[in-house]
């Protein structure tokens, strides 16, 4: 429902309109059937996403506080695109989740008919798409970016690289500190290693190492958000989530020391290490 | 991770298996990765549908009592088919809901690449999944058939009809009660008209008609669950669910009087009417 109403753009035109407004004019604003939106707008106000009143016998919907906030592509914390993006990728794969589960690899090219070769090729699909995923991670970047940037003193490090882009392929400069936010878990081990040495040899004496990820517990068991994304990361990626230790693992074979890692309480955790 | 565990067989092993087991036997129990399993099973935990205990350092993993009761088919009371009918079915479409809701109707043609001519041939699209579906609905009435035969006295009525296959073309017996048990909210106002005309002409004097659906309130603001199934019927079928009043004007046009309905506090109410 949530994403149906976010990609008919109910959120925007509410959030645009003067004042709450009636299905007729819902319907018409958006371009969608009467009865089929009279049927959306009111699951929407039971599932809190929309506030109705009644006027003259007329319903009348708008937004709730956390619709204007975060379901309208005018506010400044907007999760439209990530919500697209889930929409039209996420939830598809996840249709797929049990073949997943026996081949134990994602099912891009079952879910929508493009190998899994170049595994960004196959999530992006179209330029359009590539523009709205790095909208998506602005979003989401927006909210959390804080919570992981201030969980060490990473004022020792002037020189910053934040890892992005086609990293296997392009040259990294040299810096005090790299930045790897939601790198690592779209990466088998083996991928994550070449990266993180790779990352180690140009990284300055002395420099670090800051990765964004969202930590298991060291028996797995929890927590249930990193446990869904780490089957997020089954349908849709090569990667997995990790344990500190797991983490730890990694980076110290890279040759990289001093690992600490701390929990947000925030959805991302992070994790430095030093050369 | 419900729909990915039932598809894949894991409770009906652990209901089979003598105690627990290791990851490594279920995986290859049902024929599936061993790392993706394990985070299937982990994710399951979390989620209350297995529990898990630890021996020599070993995770050992078996159903809840409510996997025992409802997600096993060895149980009487097993939701199974059903289950496996919304993974395979049900999901799919919900991922067309916008498109459905800007159009007004079912998504069948985009989501199964089957025109939605007739109706429940695409619903079907095999006699394996007509005869899934048919035992779905066995589960689903076994558990929720009593509340609402027990709504109203029906001793009056000796000689009952149960509504069910190709209403439209059968010919209909004479009997005392009919009922109609999730049949009206598959169609349009006027399929539903037609139908209950002719269950009108073959009921005997003073017989009944017994429709079994999901009330909404009059204000079609809730139950939320009766509006899910409203915009599952958008996307899956030509219907939607109803109020009593919608029920009272559908019935009343048939010619049928004595309009009574019992809200029964379960998913299903109970209408009955008198000829």
């Amino acid at each position: 429902v949530l994403f149906a109403a976010c990609e008919l753009g109910v959120f925007d035109l509410l959030a645009e309109a003067p004042g709450p407004l009636a299905v007729a004019a819902v319907a018409a604003g958006v371009g969608a059937s009467y009865h089929a939106m009279e049927r959306l707008l009111d699951a929407c106000v039971s599932l809190k996403l929309l506030t109705v009143e009644t006027r003259g016998g007329q319903a009348f919907y708008g937004n709730t506080e956390m619709s204007r906030v975060y379901l309208s592509r005018i506010s400044p914390t907007s999760q439209c695109s990530m919500l697209l993006y889930m929409a039209r990728t996420t939830y598809h794969c996840w249709g797929h989740l049990a073949q997943a589960v026996r081949e134990g690899k994602n099912q891009y090219l079952q879910t929508f008919g493009v190998p899994a070769e170049d595994l960004f090729t196959a999530i992006y699909r179209s330029e359009g798409e590539r523009v709205q995923f790095m909208q998506a991670l602005r979003e989401v970047w927006s909210m959390n970016g804080r919570s992981v940037l201030t969980a060490f003193d990473l004022s020792l490090f002037p020189l910053v690289c934040d890892l992005g882009g086609d990293f296997f392929k392009d040259h990294l400069p040299e810096a005090d500190l790299y930045i790897l936010a939601r790198i690592l878990h779209d990466w088998a081990d083996g991928r994550c290693s070449q990266l993180l040495e790779r990352v180690y040899r140009s990284c300055k004496p002395g420099g670090a190492i800051l990765v964004i990820e969202s930590l298991l517990d060291e028996d797995r068991r929890g927590p249930l958000l990193t446990q869904l994304y780490s089957l997020n990361m089954l349908v849709q990626t090569e990667g997995q989530e990790r344990t500190p230790s797991h983490f730890h693992a990694l980076l110290s074979s890279a040759g990289f020391r001093d690992f600490q890692f701390k929990k947000t309480g925030a959805i991302y955790d992070a994790i430095l290490a030093r050369k």
